[in-house]
Formats: structure tokens, C-alpha cells, sequence
């Protein structure tokens, strides 16, 4: 059975002074358990769509996989919430040093603080696109445009894949990360060259969707709200232009500023 | 060395039709590193203030302790970003089924998803604590008006502990579960009674939000944005009333709405 993204669900609506029982639209949340050669790797919460996206998006970001090849089947149980994944490979799934923090002093001050398994998967990003002031702005009114979920819900985060000139793919999700594990995944299965592509993103800019931008391998990255420190010494770091508060007219650009022209 | 909430960052700002250098806020992002009786418990990213109230609450939330006594130590190198405790008993941090999804179906149709930490740690309320809809209203406001931080960097999540008339404590965090962890941590540390509170948020409702104020034991939980499904299911099981959408004189109750009255 095909879940669905969003729920009716009763409630007690208070305006103009008083209560009234109405119907009205929920964000689902949906626990998704995924399984890889027979062993439970983790549980995520998402909405219920693109599931094939999210399942190799998050792997690939995991550092299971580099590549859609090394997946030999994968079966999702949309019902039950289980994800059922074959890899070509064997993998220690709950290795000593997955989630270990790794701290060094060799490259500058904001490698200090990586994942292990981040520092195996995050890639420094040396694309010259670049991309005009105007376009930043189009792109985010663009995809704002197009999730009208989000304005019915208030509930989810959109992460869209772009040119300097349109939106290639956009995907919501009530995770903001999950958003982004979704273009991940879209991007090993279906091959996309990522040279030229910028991903615009709803939410604010922290060290985790900077890591997720590195991992992808997109050089810019778009968003109306802000960034955090850490996020900012990562992307410093990682070649990834940080543009921040598209907001109207106006935009700040963090990191990298050479890839964002005037017009 | 005391770690700043917020940095100064060198900023391309665009506006009125041309780039500007200047200075600006950017909200913190500090790792911070749990050991527990010496073995390495977790990561998370917070916000750098009120890291003793974080760690208790964050232990509190996860099950490894239930009352502050079971803390022998804690000592926090703020420097580095370590957090050292000693608890007064042994306790298996990398246990099998710590994070492992529980699926049941004894206690009706919500009761589906639950971690195995969850499970211990969660507690149904009972509380007959009311509140009327205009202190919804103002508590939110309040939030909103203290809450300088927020504007001023557009990067972070508040939580205040509040009885019908008044905030007691609110707390800001990059992490919308931290704030909430700082309140656990609050209560825990000064012993609050918890009968009479309610909790304002201005993050969504997620499943991972209700839990925690289900942990901290809180009947009632404000939010100026939308729940989730699962949020929902959780908090018809647990409990616990969630108003969301407080924005001028509207509200939404979606579960247990008879503790929310006219005036």
C-alpha cells in the first residue's frame, strides 16, 4: 500500500474567538528501517516518497556505497517501513570508528572536527561555475514556488537540483536532510554530471547539510536562511560557495565568493 | 576559554544592487564530545552555553540516568569540546538495541514505533493542568520577544519551560532536540515540579520533539509551526496536548484538547 505524504487529521481550530472541529492536513512522518545484507544499518524518519532515492542517497553518504553498481537489489516494504538492500560488497555496518569523531591538526583549523566516516566520503570541490547574482534569487523563488506542500503543511523541507537556469529536480521532506539524501540518490541513479549544478535548499546551512553538499559534490549552495560557524570552516575548507538569506533582493554569500558574479 | 554563541564572519553582502564586505553574526556550531565513565558516548552540535544542563538532560533523555544523583562527576573542557562523566553505576553504552526500532502492537496502533530507549524512557501524563487559549498566545509571544538571538542570526531554536502566567527558563540552540535537552537538564538539576508546565517551542512537532517532552514530563506543548503524523499518534498515546500554529489570535489543538480552555 502506497503511503501517503500528507494525513487529514481532526482538529480544534481557535479563530476569531472560538473553537470549531475541522479536517486539516498533516505532514506525515514515516519511520523507514533499512536493512543491508540482512543486518539492520539504521531507522530514519521521512515523508513517504522517492524511497529508492532516500535509501541509496543516505547510503552513499553513509560511505556504504560510491557508486549504483555496488547495490545488487534493493526492496522497499512501503507497508511495513523496512528497506531491504543487497550490496555487491560485504560492509562492516557497525564498525569501531563510524560515528567516532576524528580530530587533527594537519590541514588547517576546521578539519578539527570530522566524522570518520565523513572524512572518507566528503570531497573538496573544485568546479569553476559560476553563477550570477540573479540567478541565485530565481532559483529560490522558483523552488519556493513549486513546494506548495510546504506552505500547506508548514511542515517540510524542500532541497531542489539546478542550472544556472532551472530546476532539474526538487524534493521535500519533514528531515532536512532527507531532502537532500533524496538528490544524492537521483543523482548515482541517473548518472548527473554535477560540474555545473548548484542545489538550493530551504533550511538554514549547518555543518551536516554542508557535509551532504560536499558529498554530492556540488560546488554551490543556496539557501534563504543562514548558515552556522562550523558549517562555514567546512565549506571554507571544501571549496563550496555558501550563499545565505536570498531574501527579495538581497543575498550574502559566505565562502567562496568568487563563483557568484554580479549579473 | 568560554566559547562565543555567535561569531563574526567576513561577508559578500549584496544589496541594492551591488557587493558589499562587511561583518556579521553567524550563530556557533560547537561539537561537543560525551564521555561517560571513559568510553566515548556521543557527538552532538550545539550551541556553546548551558553545556552542564545539555549533557544531564541528554543522558536523561537517553535513559542513562534518571535523577541527577546517579552523577558523580561532570567535568566540561570547553576548549576542546569534551564532556567527561562519571555516573554512580556501570552502564552499557553500545548495548544491543539501543537504538534498535521496537515494533509492537499490543497497546493500540501508535505504539508501532518506538525505539528501545523510547520504550524505557518515555512516560505517559496525566496531568489536569489547563491552560487558557489567550496564555498560549502571550507564552508564545514571550518566547518570541526574548528571544533576540533568533533574529538577529535566523539560525536558532528556543524552548522555554513556562507555567500559565510566566516563562521560568527558555533556552536557544542551533539543535531544536538541544534546547529541549538544556530544559530536561533545568528540571533535573533544580528539582522543578512539572505538574503545573507547559513547554513553547518554535520549531515543528516532530515524533523526536514529543518524545523528549514526554521524557521531561510535560503535558502540554505550544508551537507557532505544524506537527507531524507521527507526533500526533505519539502524543494521543502518551498523553500529551499539542497546540500548534500559534500565530496572532489562531491556535490548532490536535490531541488531548480538553486541557486547553476557552479563558
Amino acid at each position: 500500500m502506497k503511503k501517503e505524504i500528507m494525513e487529514k487529521r481532526h482538529v480544534h481550530k481557535y479563530e476569531v474567538d472560538e473553537f470549531a472541529e475541522v479536517e486539516d492536513t498533516v505532514a506525515s512522518e514515516y519511520p523507514l528501517t533499512i536493512m543491508v545484507n540482512g543486518e539492520e544499518f539504521a531507522t530514519m524518519v521521512c515523508t513517504p516518497n522517492h524511497l529508492e532515492e532516500l535509501v541509496i542517497g543516505f547510503m552513499a553518504s553513509e560511505g556504504l556505497i560510491l557508486f549504483l553498481k555496488e547495490v545488487k537489489s534493493l526492496q522497499i516494504d512501503e507497508e511495513q517501513g523496512f528497506a531491504y538492500v543487497e550490496l555487491t560488497k560485504k560492509v562492516a555496518l557497525n564498525q569501531e570508528g563510524h560515528s567516532k569523531r576524528f580530530i587533527g591538526s594537519c590541514c588547517g583549523k576546521s578539519r578539527q572536527f570530522y566524522f570518520q566516516s565523513d572524512m572518507r566520503t566528503a570531497k573538496t570541490i573544485r568546479t569553476d561555475t559560476t553563477l550570477p547574482v540573479p540567478a541565485c534569487m530565481n532559483l529560490m523563488n522558483e523552488m519556493q514556488e513549486t513546494s506548495s506542500n510546504f506552505h500547506q503543511t508548514g511542515g517540510l523541507h524542500n532541497a531542489a537540483l539546478c542550472t544556472a537556469d532551472k530546476i532539474v529536480v526538487s524534493y521535500s521532506d519533514i528531515g532536512r536532510h532527507n531532502a537532500l539524501d533524496k538528490i544524492y540518490g537521483y543523482c548515482l541513479k541517473n548518472r548527473i554530471s554535477l560540474r555545473d549544478k548548484v542545489i538550493a535548499f530551504s533550511g538554514r546551512i549547518s555543518s551536516e547539510v554542508l557535509l551532504k553538499v560536499s558529498k554530492i559534490g556540488v560546488g554551490i549552495i543556496l539557501s534563504k536562511s543562514a548558515p552556522t560557524t562550523l558549517a562555514l570552516d567546512l565549506a571554507d575548507d571544501l571549496g563550496i560557495t555558501t550563499v545565505g538569506f536570498i531574501r527579495g533582493h538581497r543575498l550574502n554569500v559566505y565562502t567562496h565568493h568568487n563563483r557568484i558574479i554580479e549579473s
